[in-house]
């Protein structure tokens, strides 16, 4: 009997070729020793509210309004809302077509455009046009979106970094076409290097490939660097010199915590580079509700703005976005996160103290976590300049290289199982990001409660340095006794 | 100099040839009409919220709690919501790991899954598996993984009806497949004939498709025919002898509004059928809070249930899905659409006043339309026993075909731009669903308010009465006088 639609033999290749680590190894080991009872800091997501963040007041009461408008009608409401919540709740109702439960067009709210393309003018101080910007479900749909629209088939090359978030090898993979790696590195803070860059671009081609877009994730994920001014005109250079359709994920660009760096968009670095360059290159930048320090991941709001984007193109994004639409709670959340309360309104006051208290802890954590590593033996880490992960080096001595091949394991799971078990810190092993041969990491994020950071990095060192006195050329290691 | 990436020349072909006509001529000149202060009744798309339909007031409710959960801790709280509301709020919220604003898993949230199974065995009397229900953004979302984890290129068919809901030949052309089209049959009701089917096949398979996975949208849209228990057996015995997959888009099966044949899902009809074809036929089922009587279009929630997929396939389709996560709030409104109020809550009464009230209003107005169009000259209508639409067939005259080609438009391109700019009437040509030649029709929803529903159906009657007394074999039209 031939196989049916749904059996495994008979699916999509590109499916099935797709590789997404959410589920991997240690994240199962992680809910196994959960359900036994262990203690368990998940520290492998960039989920903020599920490791006790609360959310920003102000949104949600607009929100909570928005979706119960009768409440407004209620000589009560003052009770409970203050009235510029109440105030922005009837703004945003009066952009849609019925409130929150008629669909929006395939770009979202033309009200909500017009507050993003506001916000990016203030950041970059040039022009933005809300028919060029999209909102979307969190910046993910969207970056799915404009790579399956590039993508044509085997023969289409995605640079993408390494290490890097899994969401751009998944899609790439999905659509059918190709990853081409371009490593970030390590020792520059996790630079890139364009000549590195321009040799990735050569061996594709060398295979067939044909790149036709980079991405790049400032401030970095897993990486946690922010790109320079003068990074960024170089990687606008080499996209004009190659052809290719630069993709910025700029999600993390409100997650900073040092000065010397700070975000600047490839937008704005664009533009100030002039003529021919600034109506030349394709450029696709893209923002979320779910980063930030809002950490709004499960309302899925995002956007992305199209830069030197034929009209005709536009035309066919518009007709794809439409075929599926974007939820509007997303698209409030969106709204109030690129236009918040400013000084003078009721909430501003709160709205700020929310921020600022959320923002400043991020920081501290980013620091002791940095800290904490670099006290580890055989442990070094970049500092966490934005984004809201560490991304340590784990120097894995010969002997643990080895005795994770005897376990069957990946050295970095090896070690990541073994933190886990004895001190119950669920971590994604570097791999699952893509490194270096023989060079091995771990990602946490820095979300962990402020006041449990130090008690963390401690157990973490505890257990690193005894598995490294372990596994160091000692007699004991050499005699195999303590495996 | 050759083309970037997002160069309409360098598209992926399948984003170019994907067709879907939600910017029609027909909507770009009523939008166009109403720019210039035209009165235009948007009878276009399937959005009652967007014509005036008041949301159901305990969802709103319940998800304004959980969207600012900090009023729960405020004492006044009960003085705007009711204490059902809160309950129910607080029970969602603790299947959450961190409120709305924490990521669900690729599933969705399991303490929702569990309320649609519970619906599931309910309404069919038949047992269903948490696991194997996903939450999607929409329906839309669903059918739209679906399809990309089934299809592999052209040489995969995917037979749709005709009419259709335009996302499915949508779906189709972006994921590469070919759509294999199966006629309804509107003499005898839009029913569907499995000598037809056969038929569709064996023609695909001529052209070297093979068919391997099969649409039904019951209730129908746009054709709103209820599908009898008989004529779901025949499909499921169809698809089991052709080895395809059901794809069941059942989001209208709360809109039903005659007696004599209720909605009966795929799956109740596969399981009374026994062994071995109930372990056989590989089903995927939808719906949607956007339809039915809620009409949540904007909130995206929706689901799929899995039944007869192999336990490999469904990692494969929580991978996908775990790449791009659902939003948080469409799956309370599908959690509270599952799992109603009931006789003895509070918000009992309200609740189900609101509901009968927009149903009844629902089944008058698509009654009011059917009979509206079949008293019109030319127009034969078949009843609307389900869903929101009404798809009369238009018996344009010769002359009017005539017409219209020298007008250089489709028939009913041409009859609807003259209903439009006559009365302000924004319908859908029934050739964007697809339709056999030499057959026109055209869709409209049974939106509009109940009070104007007469109203618009006799603006309507003289519009095409009119029309058809012109373009009638007279001595007027002959001439030409009055084109």
């Amino acid at each position: 009997m031939s196989t049916k639609g749904l059996d495994y033999e008979s699916l999509n290749e590109n499916v099935k070729n797709t590789q997404y680590a959410i589920r991997g190894e240690l994240y199962l080991r992680a809910l196994e020793l959960q359900a036994q009872g262990k203690e368990i800091i998940l520290t492998n997501v960039g989920n903020p509210h599920a490791l006790g963040q609360k959310p920003i007041t102000f949104p949600r009461q607009v929100v909570a309004l928005c979706q119960a408008p009768f409440l407004m009608d209620d000589p009560n409401v003052g009770v409970l809302f203050p009235a510029d919540a109440i105030a922005r709740a009837k703004h945003y109702l009066s952009m849609t077509s019925g409130g929150l439960g008629a669909y929006c067009n395939g770009g979202g709210l033309l009200g909500i455009r017009k507050e993003v393309a506001e916000f990016i003018e203030k950041r970059d101080g040039y022009p933005s046009d809300p028919e060029l910007i999209y909102l979307t479900d969190g910046a993910s749909k969207g970056v799915m979106q404009i790579l399956q629209t590039i993508i044509r088939g085997q023969g289409d090359g995605i640079l993408v970094p390494v290490p890097q978030y899994p969401l751009y090898s998944a899609a790439t993979s999905l659509f059918g076409g190709s990853l081409v790696p371009y490593y970030l590195e390590e020792t520059a803070n996790w630079g890139l290097d364009i000549q590195n860059l321009h040799q990735s671009v050569s061996e594709a081609s060398a295979k067939g490939i044909t790149v036709r877009a980079m991405v790049i994730i400032n401030p970095g994920n897993p990486t946690g660097q922010c790109l320079s001014e003068s990074s960024l005109k170089e990687i606008l250079q080499f996209c004009n010199q190659e052809n290719l359709v630069l993709l910025g994920d700029e999600v993390y660009q409100q997650n900073v915590y040092q000065e010397e760096r700070p975000f600047i968009s490839a937008k704005k670095v664009l533009m100030d580079m002039g003529p021919p360059m600034s109506k030349q290159v394709q450029l696709v930048s893209f923002h979320s509700v779910s980063k930030g320090y809002w950490g709004e991941c499960g309302q899925r709001g995002g956007y992305f703005e199209l830069t030197n984007i034929p009209p005709q193109t536009i035309d066919e994004i518009y007709k794809i976005a439409s075929i599926s639409l974007t939820n509007c709670t997303g698209q409030i959340f969106l709204g109030i996160m690129v236009n918040p309360p400013k000084p003078g309104d009721i909430s501003y006051d709160g709205f700020l103290r929310e921020s600022n208290a959320i923002l400043g802890s991020l920081g501290k954590r980013a620091r002791i976590m940095t800290k904490g590593f670099n006290s580890c033996r055989n442990v070094v880490c970049n500092s966490t300049e934005g984004a809201m992960y560490s991304f340590p080096q784990i120097r894995l001595p010969p002997k643990a290289v080895e005795a994770a091949k005897r376990a069957g394991k990946v050295p970095d799971v090896f070690y990541c199982l073994k933190l886990l078990e004895a001190t119950g810190i669920s971590t994604v092993p570097g791999s699952g990001f893509g490194q270096k041969d023989g060079v091995f990491h771990l990602r946490t994020t820095i979300l962990a409660a402020e006041e449990d950071m130090h008690g963390i990095m401690a157990s973490l060192k505890k257990f690193n340095d005894e598995f490294m006195e372990q596994y160091e050329d000692t007699t004991e290691a050499i005699l195999g006794l303590n495996e």
